[in-house]
C-alpha cells in the first residue's frame, strides 16, 4: 500500500473537490483519496504502485492540473 | 412573460454555475436561466410573474446566496 500526495491548481469549491475525487478514484488500485481544498492537497491511497501520469490524466478529465 | 437579474455571490466555477441554473430553472413558469460566473449574476425567464422568495430558496438550496 502507499499514499501519495499531489498538488492540484483550480479548485475553487467542493463540486472541484467531489470531480477531482471521483476521477481519482476511478485509477486502478486506489483505495482512498483525501483533497484539501484550502490547500489543493491531492492525497492518493493505493494498494498497487500508483502511476504519476494515471493521476495526471485524471486530475485533467475533471478539468483541473497538477501543480 | 418577464425576464429578472439576481445577484447571486459564492459561485466560484461551472460547477457552482450549473447547480445555480438547475434549481432555479426548476420554479414554476421558468423558461430560461443565464449565469454569468464572472459577475454573480443570474438572470431568470419566466412565463409568470417570479417570487423573487422563489428564487432565493432556490439559489439557497444550490448552496449560495443573493446578494
Amino acid at each position: 500500500m502507499s499514499a501519495v500526495t499531489f498538488s492540484v491548481t483550480g479548485m475553487t469549491c467542493e463540486h472541484c473537490v467531489a470531480s477531482v475525487t471521483e476521477e481519482v478514484q476511478e485509477i486502478a488500485g486506489v483505495t482512498d483519496v483525501r483533497v484539501d481544498l484550502a490547500t489543493g492537497s491531492v492525497s492518493v491511497t493505493s494498494d498497487q504502485p500508483l502511476s504519476e501520469a494515471d493521476v495526471k490524466a485524471a486530475v485533467e478529465e475533471a478539468g483541473y492540473r497538477l501543480a
